[in-house]
């Protein structure tokens, strides 16, 4: 049976940028773009070029490989002609294969918000779609507000959208731009509009205002609509966009919809699904939504209670989908015997074989809770649990011993009279029972203390030459700058490999180190290179 | 016109304690009892008397004054009668207005978990119902996988909520439990069963899985269905149970539901919906959602420049409700994506009246955009955008001049041999003149800097005697221990207020120190205190 196509526009980097609390350093969007692009979305909104540097910057040239990249801007203001509106200019001057034009297609909001008359609007829809069209570009245009205009005056909310399509939008979509629209409603007008416009030139934009943004964009697609806008993790203005990472597998899982469409993700990528929403988070610097359904890490976890008998027959009896089509992994709180299992399969992956009822499990279990319940996070760790997973089942050679180190960072102004601030580090260690004196400068304390860690780590100068720290990341895991802090490390070498380490302290010098310690021991663990005698 | 009415049912302290990482202590329960009773929901469910000492105490007495009280348990074991099973007798004695039994309604199950014949489980509900209502107690019944059991053998699940209904059940509970079917299949299907089993006796529980919840649940009303299972902020097993948060504002503002249908819950509690989920969070110490739907900060939070003019005009434009109707509040944030007319809206807010045409807006507006692009977030830190806007457009008062200072972590063997690191600061500052000299330990740099710089601020020293840092944020905003630091301070004195301040740098001593001094001298500013000549 033949399928339709369905489209997926993901809108994280322009409406997921309106997210309080959240804003898109150059180097994010970059690697944003590549996620999505990777997944196989669609299309890709970079941003709005003109309304900022990043911005501007970012669509200096085209960043996506597959995904058609997007920029958004507003239709040509009314009274200035097409080639004089700098906005427009700027548009179209943007490295895209396509332009998202954004009007106001309520008759109330074209009087309140732009003071134009309704025809003033709609010629300025018309005239920014055929200048986009002639240069070349696949055009869409956001019906700001449309179900709240098409509820008010359905005439003037069509007239809108049917003169971009006559001038050649290949997508007409349909926001609602408030979030307060209602499922039922949605599916209503979607149908409505479907009999002018084709639904396979209707989209959908969804806000969560009343906790429905993924019904909304599902309801549209019933009606007939065959593109969706939403964002990872349903970032975005105030309640967030419609949650592309919870409708990816329900409409690929889901038969009322797998069997009907087929979108751009494989099963590979949807594989690789909570990955990414993980990574995504950590980019934005938001602790992961636990709850989160299909990635979140409780999605598929189980108290149990009087479910215990069914699971431990049947698990799939409390699933609605099996967890690894996902990327994400059953977990049953049941009793310690469920946390060994897992334990055990963890280790197992890392190589380490051990029995079940090897009873230094229990000590490796409980000093993984202890100390999780201090604010260590093993899960985002695997490089630091690896460490202390085979302490305990084993042993970690003791590469080396720091025995002091002190770090100085001095603010002061220098003989021309200007503030400068100096970081300094000074690190004592012994490598094999010599005795190592470093210091280096650096551009803060935790730079200056690595690059004197590692600056004479004598004989393995080699085996770490490559190591590099690519993320740092710092949380504040209580309230005040005397709470605890956990500083999560990326590192990574020239063969591609990362692993992540943590430290834990009331002193960010202090969890910088024990994180920076993990990483250069975990590297020549697994060169296999042999203790200093 | 008279309307129906529709009954809100909480879980919160039975599924809701579920969650993995919720667990209600006695007294958590009843402050949570308390909260839901004045709210005005018609049904508590408490827990399960028998499962566990708290929940058994918890069903010692009536814990509520309006709102029916209700325990949760099994249906009665095939093969024992109802006088011998420990269960049900539990359920019985426990001080409840009305139990909730849990039995499962899919053939599959009832074959695969409880190993039992589908007669002895059906006449096992009847007899059970039947010994609660005897006993004088309102009767419901959760259909355990009643939509997945309906699917596959309607009649068999049809069967077992027919047997409770005949046997005087109020309320036969259609339960999504593994939270997979879809609004479409649930409004198809309680239609279906509203055909045997009256509409106003059918009652709809549904988990977040597929991010419907709150979806399916009306979709249930729309079918005919009058009663709604929920937890608060939706809390619950694995994605949670539909979140009356969400509900509760959607029942009563949207038309479609508050013209039909009437629910215990009044307007004045509802404005003190956001109250409430604020407090639940707490309880449960989660970090409230910002982007909850009605009651979360960001909820009513606008960051567009392209949409601050118009919501100046008429806030309802980007509101889909008013949110003082749920307790909350309109924010509109400064942030580069802001245009004049936000800047002119939030200078207004801190009482700094500027015309729009004002030429040293531009001024301010770029200073803004361009700090932004290097990293600060003013959106976030209010009280450094205030400080920013007052030095461009008027003056703020040099009130102390660090001339230097110094940070030094060091980490060494103390006399016993151990490990300790010790942090300490000193700052040189002039205030009117006269030049101070402070040094402080702290429990990490910036703790040290902290309490070194406030330490003594000669004449100012009683002003911000209450000064308290309640929270310190750090994001690296690119990669590697090179990278930018953002530190985001929130302080807060005794009268309550509280303000956030910003800084950013390559190092970390110095972004938290400028964080530090906007903090400082905003609170001076506020106090109206004068600079020392």
């Amino acid at each position: 049976m033949s399928k339709e196509r369905l489209y997926l526009f993901d809108t994280t980097l322009r409406d997921g940028a309106q997210t309080n609390g959240v804003d898109f350093a150059l180097e994010d969007k970059l690697e944003v773009a590549r996620m999505l692009d990777a997944l196989g979305i669609d299309y890709v909104e970079g941003g709005y070029p003109g309304a900022n540097p990043t911005d501007t910057t970012f669509f200096s040239k085209k960043r996506t490989r597959s995904a058609t990249f997007t920029a958004f801007g507003m239709t040509k203001r009314a009274g200035v002609s097409v080639s004089n509106d700098p906005g427009l200019r700027g548009l179209l001057d943007a490295e895209a294969d396509a332009i998202c034009f954004v009007a106001k297609t309520s008759d109330y909001h074209v009087k309140l918000a732009l003071g134009i008359s309704e025809e003033e609007n709609v010629e300025s829809i018309r005239q920014s779609v055929t200048a986009a069209r002639d240069a070349g570009r696949e055009v869409l245009l956001d019906c700001e507000h449309f179900f709240d205009g098409y509820k008010a005056n359905p005439d003037y909310a069509l007239a809108c959208a049917k003169a971009a399509y006559d001038a050649g939008a290949r997508w007409i979509v349909l926001c609602d731009t408030n979030g307060g629209t209602l499922p039922e409603e949605v599916e209503a007008i979607v149908a409505e509009v479907a009999t002018t416009i084709p639904g396979d030139h209707l989209s959908i934009h969804a806000h969560n205002d009343t906790e429905q943004a993924v019904a909304n964009s599902l309801a549209a697609v019933r009606a007939g609509a065959r593109q969706i806008q939403g964002t990872l993790n349903g970032i975005g203005e105030r309640c967030g966009n419609a949650n592309l990472t919870s409708l990816i597998p329900t409409l690929m899982l889901k038969p009322a919809f797998s069997d009907a469409f087929d979108i751009g993700v494989d099963v590979d990528s949807l594989a690789d699904l909570s990955r990414i929403a993980h990574r995504f988070d950590e980019l934005v610097n938001r602790s992961p939504n636990r709850q989160a359904p299909y990635v979140g890490a409780s999605a598929f976890t189980t108290k149990a209670g009087i479910h215990a008998s069914a699971i431990a027959k049947d698990p799939r009896t409390y699933e609605h989908i099996d967890p690894t089509h996902v990327g994400n992994r059953r977990q049953v709180l049941v009793s310690d015997q469920a946390g060994k299992a897992n334990l055990v399969a963890e280790l197992e992956r890392m190589g380490l074989a051990v029995a079940r009822d090897d009873s230094r499990l229990e000590g490796l279990l409980r000093e993984v809770k202890e100390r999780e319940s201090v604010g260590y996070a093993y899960e985002a760790a695997g490089a630091s649990f690896e460490l202390l997973a085979r302490g305990i089942l084993g042993s970690v050679p003791e590469y080396f011993d720091v025995d002091s180190f002190k770090v100085e960072v001095e603010r002061r102004h220098n003989a021309l009279g200007n503030l400068v601030t100096v970081s300094e580090a000074v690190v004592k260690l012994t490598v094999g029972g010599e005795r190592l004196l470093t210091v280096a400068e650096g551009n803060g304390p935790v730079n200056a203390l690595d690059k004197a860690l590692r600056k004479d780590l004598g004989v393995y100068r080699d085996a770490i030459a490559d190591l590099e720290l690519i993320d740092y990341k710092v949380r504040i895991l209580n309230g005040g700058t005397g709470a605890v802090t956990r500083v999560l490390i990326e590192s990574a070498d020239a063969s591609g490999n990362s692993w992540f380490t943590v430290g834990v302290s009331e002193n960010i010098v202090d969890a910088s180190f024990e994180a920076l310690n993990d990483s250069i021991v975990y590297k020549l663990l697994r060169e296999g290179v042999e203790p200093a005698a």
